[in-house]
């Protein structure tokens, strides 16, 4: 079946691309293409060649618009099919008119619907028509819908590398590995009978080790992998009015803009995170924290504290009114020393703690800087883990840029370098982890003795989940799972 | 100057082109471009190929993506110069990398940034370079935008028309028309010493009157282009509880779905117009009318009685609950003809008035039919020129239906056929205007045996007005005004 879809952004621009693919795309494309010069039908054109004319409405005998065709025959060509690409004016109603007209092509005499040659692509099937026909394998595919849905430089790297076929290389690797502990097994199995030991123990235990030092830091590349394409998670807690919504406001408009500058990219997706330094926070605001007999209250409290622990970053915002008299900052150093004995509970040290002292303005600042030294004291004394202070008010620039330096500092993931593999996809980290548990039992097989045919049982399970990630095993359901997170058109 | 953009559609989608154009295009897209195929530069390539390859960041050495590059070369292309469109994924991220690098290629080994050799393009600069260099006429270039913002079959078959230069050859006509005039009337000239009339006065007149009336009839056609491209204004009045906003969301919310299946069409640009049937309707919600002291209020009335006048198709809303009495019939009647003398001063005949009697629901049935007489009767003894009566509740599928017809007959525009000239640009009919009156003033001139050295300088002036629209007579001023209304990347 020859599909088509409308390929470039929704919307008006100057252009827009309609891409139609499928053993009858070129005459599919022909019977609604009228070339300005005669004789110059799509048919007749080289492969990856450009040709100007018009797609009219046959049935209507209309221009729809002036265009210029794009040629890329089987397997040349993105999905490894015949391919038109049509460039057509970007107005909303010429892209749907061009799109209906190919659509209701069915070059047959007869308008028999039942014998329809098209029809409007699901997202991501040209993809998936390029996935099967060999023009690239599942872990590519997929980094082609997250080289789309990149947004900033960290996680664009790790798409390309992806798609150049970093991971897929890797894997290549592991499972020559895996053969040769194979073979060498089976060798050992053919001649069981004879007790002669043709593996020798070591080796193979010493392959095995080396499969799982392989695929153990595949899979722990994960979390920096997600932090990287979904965001390093930041909660920002604290008392209601301590000013948390400004902060997080501040600092969403103001670093928003790298990826707001074209329209309607994540915002619909995900609310609330921003690119900063290059780098993709993802904002957690939480419920107010404080003793409550609300069975309703006390639940939000629990969701905080999950969230508290699930975070890299916690921004802990104090209202530093209380700092203006040193009465009031004895109760406030004791009030937020209860209040850390409560997170404390849900924090670790690999995360980073910022504490917020706001509202600075409106403490006189011979009583700021005393009393400040007082709260931090108290609560130098209560962590015992490293954290920041800093001090700031809502319409201090000063104050937000320490902020974001002490969120850059804590926020430094690993460079990514093109080439470095780094699990991104969750299926990917499952199956990692899948084939991480069978080589495990590989190695505590041969470690305990356990007959050959046991071992080569799990080896082969490690290699089937392998190969799921590049696609070599699939089912239709993973395959629709996969694809249908693209959009359409690609 | 070279110049680059996005020109697809702002945000995210399967793909995306980045157009280049100008004298280096394609050595600044070689600079970054890194083929497949080892040899196969961009340089190397044929007009109208296709090349695939990797777009790199020459600075960090690294992949930004994996595309195909279209080469059209000078004057084969759109813009008349060489040409370069990058087809890339369609992340917001990698669109904006690749004009980033793009626009940074300097070509010179020293990077001094003075000597720049590429820069982003305005908006509309393509086209306008496409204009500039001959490939279309000024109208035409026109015909892009209206192409681009079209949103209906209608509108896109006046900018279709235009864009294939049907306007251009009947200006072109006239032009012939208005020469023919000037050598005629010019011989004359020559041979005035010795008082010969080679001009036959009577075919002067003639010619001039032709002219006219082509003139006249392009310029009178604005009416219908002006409702076709901005929307037929439709009025909708009434007390502000007869349902009014009930009916304009029920009617919107409709058949917006054309135009909203592509998000972010219209709605940004102008709220409030719906495509019905395939025709643009542009529905102006009006204050109630009501005697008032009030100054501000009675601002917004008499605003409303100006809206009134300027629309195509008024819609009357009645409140019909009080048809369930009798009694409160005959006031309903008489407050509805004191209604109507108030707007009737600001109806003409060349509108159409539609009575909706709403919330026909709340009236029990047998006294819906005896009431509603009561008061059409009224009504029509008040009302001098058609009108129509359509009965309805909110949720009353025939009452949509009905009062969709009626919206329809009354909105028929002339059909527009591939090949008609309609004016739908106000520059145009403002130039068609003083075109019109130039040769008016040439018709009085011979008339009343004017010199032929004033009757030709009016000859002038209206071959100049009638030059201002296909470009051939231009300004700077008037070309920026033209193409700052593009987008970018067109």
């Amino acid at each position: 079946m020859n599909i088509a879809a409308i390929s470039t952004p929704p919307g008006i621009g100057g252009i827009a691309v309609i891409r139609v693919s499928g053993p009858q795309a070129i005459e599919i494309c022909d019977a609604v293409f009228r070339p300005f010069v005669s004789g110059n039908t799509l048919a007749s054109r080289k492969s990856h060649t450009l040709t100007y004319g018009q797609i009219m409405n046959p049935k209507a005998g209309e221009v729809i618009d002036e265009v210029v065709a794009s040629v890329f025959r089987a397997p040349h060509s993105f999905t490894g099919e015949n391919v038109v690409e049509i460039s057509c004016h970007g107005s909303a109603y010429v892209q749907q008119k061009i799109l209906e007209v190919i659509l209701e092509s069915d070059l047959t005499e007869n308008n028999d619907s039942h014998n329809k040659i098209i029809r409007l692509a699901e997202p991501g099937e040209f993809t998936r028509r390029a996935f099967q026909n060999g023009k690239m394998d599942l872990s590519q595919a997929e980094a082609v819908a997250d080289l789309i849905a990149s947004n900033n430089a960290a996680s664009h790297r790790l798409a390309i590398n992806q798609l150049k076929g970093s991971f897929s290389r890797r894997l290549e690797e592991l499972r020559h590995k895996l053969i040769d502990l194979s073979s060498l097994l089976e060798l050992e199995l053919d001649f069981s009978e004879e007790d002669v030991e043709f593996a020798d123990r070591t080796e193979l235990m010493s392959l095995a080790d080396d499969i799982h030092d392989s695929v153990n830091s595949l899979a722990s590349s994960f979390q920096t992998g997600s932090a990287i394409r979904n965001g390093i998670p930041v909660a920002i807690i604290g008392e209601t009015n301590a000013g948390k919504s400004t902060l997080l406001n501040a600092l969403l408009g103001d670093d928003k803009a790298i990826v707001s500058d074209i329209h309607g990219t994540t915002r619909d997706v995900i609310e609330d995170t921003c690119v900063m330094n290059g780098t993709l926070l993802r904002f957690i605001d939480t419920a107010g924290i404080r003793d409550t007999h609300d069975t309703v209250e006390a639940l939000g409290i629990e969701r905080t504290f999950q969230r508290i622990s699930q975070a890299n970053i916690v921004i802990w915002m104090i209202d530093g009114t209380r700092l203006s008299e040193s009465a009031w900052t004895n109760q406030l150093a004791a009030d937020a020393a209860a209040m850390y004995s409560r997170i404390a509970p849900h924090l670790n040290e690999n995360q980073k703690l910022i504490i917020v002292t706001n509202k600075s303005d409106l403490v006189p600042a011979e009583s700021l800087s005393q009393n400040l030294s007082v709260l931090q004291e108290a609560l130098d004394k209560a962590i015992h883990f490293p954290h920041k202070y800093i001090i700031m008010c809502a319409k201090d620039e000063a104050g937000y840029a320490a902020l974001k330096q002490a969120i850059g500092e804590a926020t430094k993931l690993p460079e990514v370098r093109e080439g470095d593999v780094i699990v991104t996809n969750l299926r990917h980290y499952q199956a990692l982890t899948s084939a991480d548990n069978a080589i495990l039992r590989v190695m505590h097989g041969l470690a305990s003795g356990l007959s050959g045919d046991f071992v080569a049982q799990d080896l082969r399970e490690c290699s089937h989940h392998l190969g799921t990630i590049v696609g070599e095993v699939n089912t239709k359901e993973l395959l629709s799972t996969i694809f249908s997170r693209f959009c359409v058109g690609k």
